[in-house]
């Protein structure tokens, strides 16, 4: 499956060392200003490259719109987005081709479908989500509209934690009142993570980080970390019963990123300790009246639906698996082999993953927002 | 959205306090011996009442199969199963029609449909996992023929753990050779679980839990939980690149249960604290010559598809939202009350929805090995 | 594939012989007024035994609503639609076991799926299609809330055809202006359409339509016909580019019925024959001053998108397959057998078809509707 | 919807004259060779300026494969194919942008959308096909190998019919026995088929067919008419009851071209004026004792499951609306107009509508045969 959402459509294609990756959106609403700039300036956030913290390699990541704009404006029917594979330099890949790297994909694509790309990690490598960067842009820009915006940060790298208490937008926890009056203040939070090498709104939290990724490089090793996302201005009503809830959508989208391997949402795992008392969200009136929940223990909704209030997920994201450092493995027939793979990687790839996983989730705000749109207000 | 799968479709209907629960079963091979009972064994895990732990409300889930069966075998046509409320007693709703009680979806769900069943959680109700255990159980009978097993148990209740190394299946952790060879141990731990009143196989935590639950109970309150799955004999390639990885679709498979807030695959979130080096699973070579992952950090995928090891999670499980002691809230007018749930509630839901998990992911593995058979071995 | 539509799912299920017949339907806006008798009306159209054209078996079809509907109203949830097979006398089922009754699907199942219900047609038979009646009656109530109302009716049957001037609603061809002013013109319409034996609004021609069906009927033979269908006040804009085309999905819609062999839409096949300057709609200006197409040639439609005129497509319905007379055939052996169908059977099936044609219509159109409402208005 | 096909799925994009259109083809099985001259050579068949009765327009039409191939070999992942549009000279188009052209869909788009790109058919271009044919020519190769081959071609041109007896492959009509018999017949045929101008393999009628278009191009007119497919060697079995059946879903996909306007399957309309004494097909016995169908009245299937003889469905294609001649109409600001399409057109786009239509029967059988592949055999 290379498609995503059931209302906006998101395709992609492209190997990491092949001729390009992009994306085929489906379901866009017509009349949308979008030029290529809107989409090139969320793919710089997840570009290699912009600090000493990541890979060097050049992958300029020059977008362009195929189609399904005119005159500056979308047309309703299918964009395609391309972003030509550039740093396609001549590679002895007899190194990699008869060996699986750990923590890979080599071996399960060899062995689901007998061939693999080997000239890197084809379609499992994290090259692949430029593409969705690419989609959840026009998503952006579409819920940007309505009043939603997608922020996510690195909540720890390495084993430094950011505060919980840390980011905070108007009143959290428990609700934010009129999305209009915190925008400002979501967009501002936004440009301050960006300006971070580590993605980590909180200076000295920042640079700790930065420490432990400089000390695991230094030993040729890497770190994970925690990245978290917070969907403000989200309207109650969301998502949908059974299947189709909020979390479940959310969680597919996320774990569908090679370096997630688990997700919780509004207090998590943290909720199975508690007792139902402490992890009950209560009701409250608010100043002009309307009935609230008072905190967000359950992430922004309940039963899968969106209740208003911010929508807050964490995604646990593994150590990069490429690393200098000596790896007692066999290669693909079995002989023995100390690994140690070459060229330069990232560190931590939470780095980089923290805009697409933001963009995961604006995908999926979006489509719920389009199959709500459908049934609102019928009658 | 009430369908879940691609090729195993399964489509529920119905609410708490409606007529009948129910699912309809699309893309069911032709041939499957199958019979109410097979049906009702799967439901009567799930089903109240089971012992003094769980609320003795009187659900007796009696399936009828309606349609796709003839002579004893499927007919490859779609199988409908329905489930007929029992338990509808004349019961005083004006006690919850004009309140959102805390920890239920009746908030959003009036938020977002303006109207909802508040006889009880109507769609939003655990009642609704009955269908899906129901189609659950003719997946299992599907997989089992094709050497696949699904466990399911309590890792942790109420801040009980259950050892981390237990239970364990032939050379565990690692991988597993032939599935044929553990097949027996499977269906055996299998059957020690559910012959628990708390769903774990080691009688001591066991026991522990069970106080921790009697101590919520006598409290009027609840706790919450980590049920773990175990998936065995699944072969190496189940899983799709990119979106249809197998992590990410049984994330949204657990997810879409009221009760999960998380879930992690293999080492999850440790993987965060973790560097590359320890945290990527070498290869080794088998006795046989079979080149294998030697352990399985990664919880039995690479890139998002099997590796022919266990597939391993672990889903966090709310405390009960009904409890019996004072809530502090306010009614949906905004009035403040002091609300006591009546009625004898499960004091721990973990309980009864471990069968539900493992059905989930019944699902999801066997919609993916249909998909996988689509085109494996083509060329 | 049991599941029908994208934004409005009817996922449908039963045998003519097995316990039961039904619909679940998903995607249905909350807060519809709906009640068992909107459904029963419908069904009521199409049952058998309405004359003495049409079979007198008794099948009373008794739907009922299982889920989904609350207080009179739609919940916004999933909604189960049952209908319980009464007619299940006795019947000597080894005359028709081991052969492959001509016409029928019998061969084509048991090569399919190794085995069939050879009580009768099974998923094949066309009692399949009251489920789709039932469903389309909740779609028929949604649209005509918007001013939407489809009709059918029998254009030919057994070579008497209807004149190509019959029935005219409002200003015919060329265009429909405001819906609300034929929207009565048309519900009178469909009750004469009804209100005939033959389904043919014109008594002269709906007489010797009569007397062809007798005719076959006393020679143990049976007719077909075309079945014309006409939707008024749908809006411009209904149906997508490329795939999704309206025609496209009506002609997927209609020839999912067994009996239909063929569809055309606007002047269909004469344009085949026609040169392009005979063929094109131009366009003219309304007394408001609006751009609307001239004629009608294409159906209401161009490019696959509704005009805002009448959409108007003829389906072609085969002569029932099961009739008194004797045919050559072999049977599953090969043996050669003089086969006599048993049982009174529809001498003409078009007379039944021609309410649940429309109702695929209705459920074209909702669907379609609905991924309009999506992005419709968005900037 | 940019997407067809549920296992073997399509997603097209582009405009005519936008920068490029193009496919991306999901599920395609792993291991196939394909290269761009198989996909080339198909496209071949359908670009302009084939003869002096097609277009001049210069449409190199170089397709190229982005993805999903790797070593001359399908990868299993998603294969993306671009086809850059290079005929875009400098084009006066104030001509065409304030108007509707009858016969195209600018008033429906303009309708649906609030915009459109008028610089021609935009999205609704014929031009939109060639992403067709290109993800056709994939599914052929797939196909072929396994012994189906689907042909198509002019049944009838401007009035000019070819004799129903041709072409005729091995002992039709009836049945085919062992594909593999007729496989060479099947071939030698298509290539005469695109070695005629006309695509009519019977010399006398494809020069009757050119006079026929070359009389309505010099007036400056079109002709339109009927083109038959006929699908050999695929399997019984293929297609699913109810929603999924055979001819729905080839009516869906022949119906999704813009220029077609009805499909009729076997005899077709002529089934309505058939008793059903004439219309059934009976069974007989092969010289090998297997029982088939003795005739082919219902086109090679039956319930919507093929039956393992030939699928055969007709398309009505209307007249090219694109004409020199004038055409009384009004502009989109309602003012009266003498309109006069300029440029060259095809005055006959049968021609080139033939390979489009095959491989829209291509990418059904084999997704029909993909999802028959996925249950076949599990018991």
């Amino acid at each position: 499956m290379n498609t995503f959402g059931q209302y906006f459509r998101v395709t992609t294609f492209g190997e990491s060392h092949g001729t390009a990756v992009g994306a085929v959106i489906d379901g866009c609403p017509p009349g949308l200003e979008l030029g290529v700039e809107d989409i090139q300036a969320e793919l710089d956030l997840r570009k290699p490259g912009q600090s000493d913290l990541t890979t060097p390699r050049e992958e300029p990541d020059r977008v362009e719109i195929l189609s399904g704009v005119f005159e500056g404006k979308t047309l309703g029917t299918s964009i395609a987005l391309i972003i030509y594979n550039r740093d396609m330099r001549p590679y002895d890949y007899s190194k990699i081709k008869d060996l699986y790297r750990p923590g890979h994909a080599d071996y399960t694509y060899q062995r689901k479908y007998g061939r693999r790309d080997y000239r890197g990690g084809g379609r499992s490598s994290g090259r692949e989500t430029a593409a969705r960067v690419a989609a959840g842009a026009v998503a952006r820009k579409l819920l940007a509209g309505k009043g939603i915006q997608v922020v996510s940060f690195a909540r720890m790298i390495g084993g430094i934690w950011l505060e919980e208490s840390e980011p905070r937008i108007g009143g959290e926890p428990g609700m934010v009142g009129d999305p209009g009056k915190v925008a400002g203040q979501v967009a501002e939070l936004r440009s301050r993570i960006y300006g971070s090498k580590v993605r980590c709104s909180h200076a000295e939290t920042a640079s700790a980080m930065e420490q432990a990724i400089q000390a695991a490089g230094e030993e040729k090793d890497s770190v994970g970390g925690i990245v978290e996302v917070r969907a403000y201005g989200a309207p109650a009503g969301l998502g949908d019963p059974v299947f189709g809830k909020i979390d479940a959508r959310i969680a597919q989208a996320v774990l569908s990123l090679g370096a997630v391997k688990g997700i919780e949402f509004g207090s998590g795992f943290r909720l199975a300790e508690m007792r139902g008392s402490e992890a009950n969200d209560h009701f409250t009136t608010a100043a002009d009246g309307e009935v609230l929940p008072e905190t967000n223990r359950a992430g922004g909704m309940a039963g899968g639906i969106s209740t208003g209030q911010p929508i807050v997920c964490r995604a646990v994201v593994k150590p990069t698996a490429s690393i200098g450092k000596v790896q007692k493995t066999v290669d693909a027939a079995g002989n023995p082999l100390d690994l140690r793979i070459e060229g330069r990687h990232d560190p931590c790839i939470v780095i980089r993953i923290v805009p697409v996983i933001e963009h995961m989730v604006n995908l999926v705000l979006l489509d719920l927002y389009l199959a709500h749109r459908a049934i609102q207000g019928w009658t």
